[in-house]
């Protein structure tokens, strides 16, 4: 089996994007990373991907319609023969032709247990969290649909809140589930485990 | 310091007023149950209780406002002396002078992670989770305030979401772990360690 080929775009540090570099050079996921692209310049997760010998590619977004920003994202994605399309903090919606072009294959990962949490660009989902008082919250990661934080669910994980949780300490432990729900998400659908049905994500057994 | 005396209302079958009756048996918790009420003299909850040997009543609702009913129950409540209310499959909003009389001594359990799939009084809570697709459930211990679903959270618990998971198996999964966060949640109320801070509940360190 070919190793599968990931796309990955990121509007913010990529933390994230950090968990599947290690998994990849640990040995414990069979991938490569053909493109990190993002749309903001000085994002810190095009720094990451360089310090990593990855490709790294900045997109203006400024001035330009959606459909269009799209476009030039999609085309370097399919020069590079992306086959899986990751958002890690990627601070943008995407166009319905991208949406369409890669149903079921762009994951997003979101800091809640979705649908608790979800639906906005901006908001610090960690502090909402906090604020309402919840004592379980996680993270999701989902195929990415039209809407916001809306797609089907394709692993979630619980993280508990601790009494003196603090936003940071929070996002830390929830990032640390983020790294390993995106590894694994990755290897069922390389592995071609991963089977859409409605809003249901079904995951196939282990093909022996 | 005196046992705590509990009032429970409730509606259908009442399973985990089980789990209260058990680990009040097996000396896991120091508490009395002085009062098991019901809107709906057929409902399970009541034989339940006298199954126990515990006081079982119950109170006409039809045709009576909802603040004249609520009186009632108060009153009965009052009677028994009870300090912690207890709604367990309670199909009835509080009125607000019940709220108010009670202000953090009563406590609903809710079988999902609040915020998630709330505020609803009919709703299959775990039909509706299944049908979203979500991976992880789980339950809410929670302060009763005005809203439906709203009071501050006490406890939370996740539970998976497997494969083949089917309404009634993640309600029994589910049940389970209310039994648990319902007699964890009566013992550190009658601890005094819980602390409403808006909409948080503090859980202070065990005193000694």
């Amino acid at each position: 089996m070919a190793r599968i080929r990931l796309g990955v775009l990121g509007s913010t540090r990529g933390t994230d994007l950090q968990a599947v570099i290690d998994a990849i050079k640990e040995g414990k996921l069979d991938a490569e990373i053909a493109l990190v692209a993002s749309n903001k310049e000085d994002a810190y997760i095009l720094t990451r991907a360089r310090v990593h010998d990855l490709p790294a590619l900045f997109v203006e977004s400024r001035g330009k319609e959606r459909e269009d920003f799209d476009r030039e994202v999609m085309k370097a994605l399919e020069e590079k023969g992306v086959e899986l399309v990751l958002l890690i903090g990627y601070l943008r919606l995407l166009s319905p032709a991208f949406v369409e072009r890669y149903r079921n294959k762009v994951m997003n990962i979101h800091p809640s247990l979705l649908p608790a949490f979800g639906g906005g660009m901006d908001r610090n989902v960690h502090k909402d969290a906090l604020d309402y008082g919840v004592k379980v919250t996680g993270c999701t990661l989902h195929f990415v649909d039209e809407g916001a934080d809306s797609g089907p669910i394709i692993l979630q994980r619980a993280v508990d809140v601790d009494e003196n949780e603090t936003v940071d300490s929070l996002k830390e432990k929830v990032q640390h589930a983020e790294g390993q729900l995106i590894v694994k998400g990755i290897k069922l659908f390389a592995e071609g485990r991963l089977k859409v049905e409605g809003r249901k994500v079904l995951i196939q057994p282990e093909k022996g």
